[in-house]
This record gives C-alpha cells, sequence and structure tokens, in this order.
C-alpha cells in the first residue's frame, strides 16, 4: 500500500485504494515545485531538538463567566499552562509506547498535512514504536471509527503539502451523549493515549469538552488542540495567530497586487475585491496592509459605528469623488465576505424577510412589502433589483435567505454606479464608472503552505505530540516567539529556534453563550481590534492609500530566495516586531 | 525627475509627476519579491552579446491570398525574414545616433515593461547617445504626440514589473487618413528612425500598414512589431509564442491548482472555472496540460465538432455521473471564455434577439418570442432564467446583448444542474450536486512576469532596436530555439544562449478579409489546432484525467530555485521538445 516515489516527480498508486477521497494524492503527479517541497527541510525550535520537561505556569481563569466554565469544566478549570523547557536529565517522560489519534476539523487552512507530519515525527524521534491513527472526514470519522494507521511512506507525499486530504476534513460536531458516547468506544477501542484535534474556535471547544469527558470518566486519553483557521480569528495572547492565515492571505494579496498593477495600467476600472472571512475581517485587514487599496472595508469598523448600506457607499462614492479631481478614475477596493452580516440594518431587514418568507404569501405586485418595517422596506428599495431578487430567492433548506450567496462585491458596484449617477447630475462627478468584481476564497484555502505556516504548523504538532507524552489534556498548542527573539532578530522566521513552544488551557480562552436557556461554552472568535495595533496602522494610512497610490505588489509566495522568509503584518505588529 | 530608491525598500517621488497615470509607480513602495525583481540578471542569447550582421532569408509570401497582400503592401511584400548572425567585422552597422518610438498597443501582458528594457539596453550598449521616447496611452499617443522620454531612471523601476503602466497602453486603431497624417507628424517632429509596436495581431497588422505608409512616402521612420497577448493566439513558425502567455497560464494554474486540493479535500463541490480567452483556447487547453482537470471545453472544438449547449451540458453531466459511480462527489471544470462564442446555435440566438431588440416590443407577456427560430427559441427555452434575463437586458451601446458579459460558468452550473435533477428522477444519478464558480481574468493580466517571459521578452526588445539599426521595416521581432537547443538540451530556458534572434515578415503573417466590399489585411488568430502537439496530448489524456483524479497543483510562480525555469507545455510541444 505504500506510495512510491517515481524519477518523473510523481507518485504512484502501490495498490487498489481502499478509499477513494483519501488516497488518491497516491496517484498524483507532482509539479516541481509540488516534489520540492516534500524535502524541504524544516527548522525546529531548539526546546524540540533536545530534551526537554514541561513547566507549569499559573493557574488559570476564563475568558468570561469563569464560574460558569467552573462548573462546565469541573475537572479542567483552572489548569495552567505549560511550557516546554530544555532539561537533558530527561527523567520525567516515560518512554512507554504512546496510540495518538488526529483529526482535522472544519475548513481547509494551509498546513494541516504539516501538523499532522510534526505529531507522527515527535512519535518516530521520541517514542519509537508508538502508533498515529488519522480519523478520516472529521470528527465523524471518530464517531464511526474510520481511521487510517499513519506510517512513514503515507504521510510522505503530503509534507509541506497544502490541502486536507491525507485524511480530509468535515464539519460534524460531537455534541448528544450518543455521539459522546461513540467518540468514547473508539477511544477505547484504539487504546488511545491522545488525541489531537486541529480545527478552529468550535472544534476547540469541542476539544476542550471531550478531554473534560475524558478526565471525568478516569479515561486515559488525552486532548489538545491545535489552531487552524485561514479567518485567523482563534488567536490570544499564547497563541498568536491560527495556522493558514499567513499563506491564505499572501495568496490573496499577490491576486490583489496583480489586479492594483492592472488598475493602474488600465487605468479605467474600480475593482471590487470580495475576501473570505465571514466572521471576522482579519484577511481583509491583512491584505490592506500588504497592497495599500485605495478602499478597504472592515466589517468590525461597520459593526461598531453603526455604519448603514448607504454610509459605507457613500464612503466609497466620496473617496471615487476625490479621486476624479485628481483624474484617477480607477481603484481597487477590498471588501470582507461578512460585511452584511456587519450592518444592523441589513440584519433587521433579513429578519424581517426571513419571517415574512416563512408565514405569509409574497405576491408579484408586491403588496407583501407592506409588512416590512419603514427602516426595513427603505434598505429593501434602496438595494439594487438583482439583490433584492437574491434575497427572495436564495433560500436555505430552513426557509431562510442564505446571506452567504449574496454577491457583495457586485451589490457594491450596483450602488455606488446609482449614486454616482446621482452626482453626476449634480455635476459633483464628471467621470465613467466602471466596476469589476472579484471573489477570492477557495483559492486560498488549499494553497501550498509559506515557509512560515511550513514550520509553524509542524511545531504545532511536534508540540501537540510532546504535551500528550507529557501527560496534559484540555490545552491548545501554543508555539511563540520568545521575547528575546521579538526584541534582539525582530522577526519570527530567522530564530524558529527561539521560538517557545507549550499549551495553553482551553477553558482560559472560553467563555459562555446562553442557548436554548442554557450556558454553552463558547471560544470566543477574535474580532479585528479597533484599539490593536493592525488596526490602528490601516486606519493611520489609509486616507493617504485613498487619495495617493501606494500600491503594492507582494507577488507570488516566494519558497527560497527574496521574500521567502516574510510573516504577515497582523502577526509582526500584534506581538510588537514591527511598528 | 529620476526616482531614487530608497532604503526599505521603495521608490520616493522625486518631484511633481506631470502624468499621475504613467508616473504613478514612481510613489509605490515596492514589495521584497518586486524589488528583488528589479536587478534580476537577464541572459541574452549569444548573438546579441556580440556583434552581428542581419542575413535575409528567402522572399516571403502570405498566410493567404498573396495577390491581394501584394497589392495592399507594395512596397513591403515579399520581404524575407531577417536572422541576426554573429559578425565580428562589424561593417554593416552604421554608429549614427538613432531615435525610436515605442508604444504598447491593447490589453496588458507580463512582460512588456521588458520588451522596451530591451530596446532600451541595445541602444545604449550599441548606439550611445541614442533617444528612446515612449508614446503615452496607445496608439492615441502617437496620433497626438503625447511622450515621454525614457532615460535609465525612468525606466529603473519597471524592469522585470508586471503591467503596463511605464507607458500605459490603450485600444486606439490608427486607421483613417487623418489618424496615418497625424502619426507622420509625429514622426517627424521626433525625427524618429524607428518605431516598435507592441501589440496583439490587430496591433501588428497597424504596424505593418505604417510601415508600409512610411516606406511609400520615402521616410525614414522603419517599423518593427513584437507579439504581445496573454491569449497565445499571435503566433507562427518563426514566432513561437506571445509574449504573457507564459505568466498568465501559470498565475491560472496556480488558482486552479489550489481549487483542485480544495475540492479534493473537501469532497463536495464541481468548480467550474471560466479563463480569460475570448478568441481562442489556447490558455485553457495550457491551463489543462499543467493541472490535469477533470473536465476542460475547448472551444475550436466545439465549433468544429458543431456542439449544441445541450451537447456540452451532456459530456459535462455524462462525466459526473461516472464520477458518482466511482464514489467522487467532487471535480474541476475548466472552461474557456469565449466558449459561447464557439457555439453556433448561441450565435444564431443572439443575432436573432439583437435583431428583436432593435425592431420590436419586448412584452412581458412573451409573445415576442415568436419571432425566435424554433431553433432559437428552444434554445432560449433551455437556458436559465438568469441568463435569459441577461440576455435581454445586458446590451452595449449600439443596442446589442454583450455577450461578454455572460458568465457562461455560472450559466453550466445552473444548466447542468437542471440535467442532473432530471437524471437523479430517473435513477441514474444519486448524489448531491453543488456548482462553485470562478472567473481566472485580469488576475493574469498584470503579475511579474516568469523568468521566461522577462528574458524572451528582453530578448525581443533587443531584437527589435538591432533590427531597426539595421534598417529593417516591416518585420515582427522574432526569437526562437535553434535545432541545437531543442535536440541537445531540450528546454528553453537553460541555453537561452543559443536562442535565434531575427524579424519575420509581417506580410507573411497576413491574409485578407472581405469588409465593406474592400479587402482588408489581417493577421489571422491562432487558434488551437486540432492536430496540433498540444491539443493532442490533451486529448490523448482526458478521458484518463475525467474518471481518475491525476490533478497538479503546480504552486506560486516561483523566481529562483525549483520550479523557476519551467516553461509552458504548449510551447514545448509545440516546439517538439515534449512529447
Amino acid at each position: 500500500m505504500a506510495p512510491s516515489f517515481v524519477p518523473n516527480g510523481g507518485f504512484v498508486a502501490a495498490g487498489k485504494s481502499s478509499s477513494a477521497s483519501v488516497t488518491s494524492r497516491l496517484t498524483s503527479v507532482y509539479s516541481e515545485v509540488q516534489t520540492s517541497r516534500i524535502d524541504h527541510d524544516l527548522p525546529l525550535p531548539s526546546v524540540l531538538k533536545r530534551p526537554f520537561k514541561v513547566v507549569d505556569g499559573p493557574r488559570s481563569s476564563a475568558a468570561g463567566h469563569p464560574d460558569e466554565i467552573a462548573k462546565l469544566f469541573p475537572n479542567l478549570f483552572g489548569q495552567p499552562s505549560a511550557m516546554l523547557v530544555p532539561d537533558d536529565s530527561n527523567a520525567e517522560l516515560p518512554d512507554q509506547k504512546l496510540k495518538i489519534g488526529v483529526v482535522l476539523s472544519g475548513g481547509q487552512a494551509p498546513g494541516g498535512h504539516n501538523v499532522i507530519s510534526g505529531i507522527f515525527d515527535y512519535l518516530q524521534e521520541r517514542v519509537k514504536g508508538s502508533t498515529l491513527y488519522g480519523f478520516k472526514g472529521g470528527p465523524a470519522g471518530i464517531m464511526k471509527c474510520k481511521y487510517v494507521e499513519l506510517n512513514s511512506d503515507y504521510i510522505y507525499p503530503y509534507r509541506n503539502q497544502g490541502g486536507f486530504d491525507m485524511i480530509c476534513s468535515g464539519r460534524d460536531k460531537i455534541e448528544t451523549p450518543e455521539q459522546f458516547k461513540q467518540t468514547e468506544d473508539t477511544v477505547t477501542k484504539l487504546d488511545l493515549d491522545g488525541l489531537v484535534v486541529i480545527g478552529g474556535d468550535d472544534s476547540n471547544t469541542n476539544a476542550c469538552l471531550l478531554a473534560e469527558n475524558f478526565r471525568s470518566k478516569n479515561m486515559k486519553t488525552l486532548v489538545i488542540g491545535c489552531p487552524k483557521t485561514i479567518d485567523g480569528d482563534l488567536k490570544c495572547k499564547e497563541v498568536p495567530t491560527s495556522f493558514g492565515f499567513d499563506t491564505a492571505c499572501k495568496i490573496y494579496s499577490e491576486m490583489i497586487g496583480n489586479v492594483m498593477v492592472d488598475a493602474r495600467s488600465t487605468g479605467k476600472y474600480y475593482h471590487f475585491v470580495r475576501l473570505m472571512g465571514r466572521a471576522a475581517s482579519h484577511i481583509t485587514l491583512e491584505c490592506a496592509l500588504q497592497t495599500h487599496p485605495n478602499i478597504t472595508i472592515i466589517g468590525e469598523e461597520v459593526a461598531a459605528t453603526k455604519k448603514t448600506l448607504k454610509n459605507v457607499t457613500d464612503y466609497i462614492v466620496n473617496i471615487i469623488c476625490k479621486r476624479s479631481e485628481a483624474n484617477y478614475n480607477y481603484g481597487v477596493i477590498l471588501i470582507p465576505e461578512g460585511l452584511i452580516d456587519f450592518i444592523p440594518e441589513v440584519q433587521h431587514l433579513i429578519a424581517e424577510l426571513n419571517e415574512i418568507l416563512a408565514n405569509d404569501i409574497v405576491d408579484e405586485g408586491g403588496l407583501w412589502k407592506k409588512k416590512l418595517t419603514d427602516q426595513s422596506l427603505k434598505l429593501f428599495e434602496f438595494l439594487p433589483r438583482t439583490i433584492q431578487e437574491q434575497l427572495m430567492l436564495e433560500r436555505d433548506p430552513h426557509g431562510n435567505v442564505q446571506v452567504a450567496k449574496i454577491e457583495t462585491e457586485k451589490m457594491l458596484i450596483q450602488m455606488v454606479d446609482t449614486e454616482l449617477e446621482k452626482r453626476k447630475k449634480e455635476g459633483s462627478y464628471k467621470m465613467e464608472f466602471k466596476g469589476q468584481s472579484h471573489f477570492f476564497g477557495y483559492e486560498g484555502r488549499c494553497g501550498l503552505p509559506t515557509n512560515f505556516d511550513a514550520t509553524y504548523c509542524y511545531a504545532l504538532g511536534f508540540g501537540a505530540a510532546a504535551l500528550i507524552h507529557s501527560g496534559k489534556t484540555g490545552l491548545i498548542s501554543s508555539v511563540c516567539a520568545s521575547l528575546h527573539t521579538l526584541i534582539i532578530v525582530g522577526n519570527l522566521s530567522a530564530p524558529v529556534e527561539e521560538w517557545t513552544v507549550g499549551g495553553t488551557a482551553l477553558t482560559s480562552l472560553m467563555d459562555v453563550e446562553r442557548r436554548h436557556g442554557k450556558f454553552k461554552p463558547v471560544i470566543k472568535k477574535a474580532m479585528v481590534e479597533l484599539e490593536g495595533p493592525p488596526y490602528k496602522k490601516f486606519a493611520s494610512m489609509r486616507d493617504e492609500w485613498a487619495l495617493k497610490n501606494h500600491y503594492i505588489s507582494p507577488g507570488p509566495i516566494q519558497f527560497t530566495g527574496p521574500g521567502s522568509d516574510a510573516i504577515n503584518h497582523t502577526l509582526l505588529l500584534e506581538l510588537g516586531v514591527q511598528s
């Protein structure tokens, strides 16, 4: 069953695959760049290269409602964070073979395969004879006990490669008592010492619930989470970034930079670029910092300042008019995918529409509109016809309006066009507006991980295995730059050696939400902080970017040579390395 | 006015710019990759590094209707192609200073700036004290005598950079007697020895008409063309490829490769990817060869086999059904931008709609549809509602249907969905179809040129200047690999040294078209040849790609290290280097 590497740079299948979707990579021919990445050497933080011990920090609390979190996690609440420190005695770590399971949960993010490689390599180096199982297709694979035993040959073609296809992912959650029972059966059947859950906020909440459950039942299985999401909204002081964010932002920024050069060369289009990131606008903000667009809409700012759709439209139109005075008839505008979700009046309209669509007859003549509140009716009439239709026609299986299907970039183009026509008649705008729409989404989720994400993920995986080896549970693997690194070297990539590795208590990231009369634990999404360094830097520069053209074209991600060690601005600014 | 390079990797403006759109690059901050590219050393074919002379080939003819071409170009018809060969005597070339103008015409293509650098560096090295003028904003800049004198400082920041913003481009044509007169005035005023026209088929036709005109009037200005278009449809035996094609295809293929990995990881989407390329499907074919998608539609094949839209839909649906039997519920499908233009029945429908929209009342009740022929009515009813609306609503200033605005990828998703629903009811399809649409267009036109395009364009520019220096006119700059190179080394990039440089008679590329009762000269677009090696290779592999997943992810364009010397398959196959 082992794949064999063939001289033409490809892999050939070494037998009939048992699962088409999981092992299909083995029949792939690899590109030169893919092939070169497989054998790319990953630097390890020095603490992972030598014997270490785990040192506990002070007792932890919760992100909010510590009393409720304490009730929900009686066995885990208050756990200290753990830090790996060199220890040449190596007395504390057992050399008993380990059995560990790993699962990928939720949407793809570049670097997931490297987390798995990191876990595997740790076991190979430190606890020979151990076993790593990959659960297939996400948490459902745990519940249904669908897994594959991962060995060197199996893992090899996925090293430093994008995607999640080594074991695939899924969006199921382990929630009901039956599902917890299935999970217990699986970890018992496989005799698992540990389980690594690679996922976003929801999946890490789930990981913590599993850890609590196993401990409460005196089961030996330890659970460690890993911070994954290109959206960049799972982070805290000890978890400086979620993996995949760096790669995705660089892929999008390459495209934005190209579009900018095109805009400037052509001189006649406004490009409206919608970027993935539903809940938070980190991706849009980071891409703005990388490329310096003329206009950037940050959802969190729109929400905080209670902007209406008309306000957003006017903001764009005002800049377009000002630019026209400087004889610029082109530009680039970045819009977060989740923009609409940040606008309160749109939320109200959609709620009202859902109500009407569920209970009333929508007549052709439009009498149904009388059921809308004045504010919502005004907004509905303000929307372009095609968007009105999308709102009325596109419904999910529950009959609700599918906000995700609304092409915000096209909607804004139409609204901006309408407003500019008005201003033209008033004489305050004299040019010809032409909008071009773009949506960059799936293209960024599965790219080859950057050197940063590849290295970061490998350390996360190595660290996760080390935490399990050290008997830890309910932690999220965390890899940070040491203060020394930050002050002395000023960037994260060169001194990987000095990265710190540890685990942060998952309960310390949690708050509760009231759902159906009960408190539910949640890891709050990290939104763009309007007082944070990335936003503040952007805010200090955007007026200049709006009227002058300070476009930057980052170019394609490089794996060697100039640019290959670059790290995203958000991380550097939040760590205080960049100003 | 010279830009100055500042240590933080940026350029600062060195004075108030006279034209915002043309000199805005000078106020840009450059990314690390952009900066590193500026000083990237470009290898030159050895013939350009030493003294050379021009050797003429045999008398040429035309691509079609030689008698008519001879009448249209009495001064140029029959010109031999020219080849540069080493000549250490260097006796023939004058050392009188030259004045040359250069213009960028039509859509952007990566490498345009390098052609200009090549011309400039030739003059610097071989005819010191010469002058290079850049006409601003395309051919209109020639007619209006809008130009900038290009010097080292001006050119420097654009070296190896994407876009056309050094002097910008435009789509005007020099057609009327008045416009020819304006052009004569400009070249006389500037005392031009030569003019280099960088453009596609139309622009090179125009270049040839200018050359003929100047010669017929005994004016000294020589005209040389350069083959530019990402679409890859300007080529012939002596002009193996148009520049920009290599870079654009690699940018699109990076994105396609990422989407493939995403498709395989997620396992639940069919991605329909529309790719730029209106007239010919070279880009789609090349991207297919680079990435191995499950389904690829080649416009030329659709036209040759007289496929209907229903045929195309069924072809896709049949493969999706077959894949579902192998338990694959995902895939990637490439569609050329110009697909609709290749389908005869769609052409008929659009012609009828244009007629009806121009002359009749389109009633809400749909009585107008009776004016359609049976075939067109059937097709119209077959189209998804949103596409019907687009056909009726989106019209250009002449009232015609705007075919370019039709989102073919979305149209196909809807048609495939409808057909699959039917098959589901019939029991021949059992899965859940979900389509995701993508359009990759502007993102690829202005990227940083690949090493191949950078080198190729520099040689094209160097060669164009050499041809003017040698007194040649009415030629298109041509750079080829020598037979020796092809046989011995097997790839084009390493032995740039051995590339041949010369010029091909523009009249030899020409045929005539009858327009308004007159013969007009045209350079025929090079379409995908169904007997050519690239198509044949694709056709021999597509059945396997359809059902098995042989996806390749080329990854981002690399400028150093593995993959940085890669050359597109189309060129290698057409040169016989790859099989």
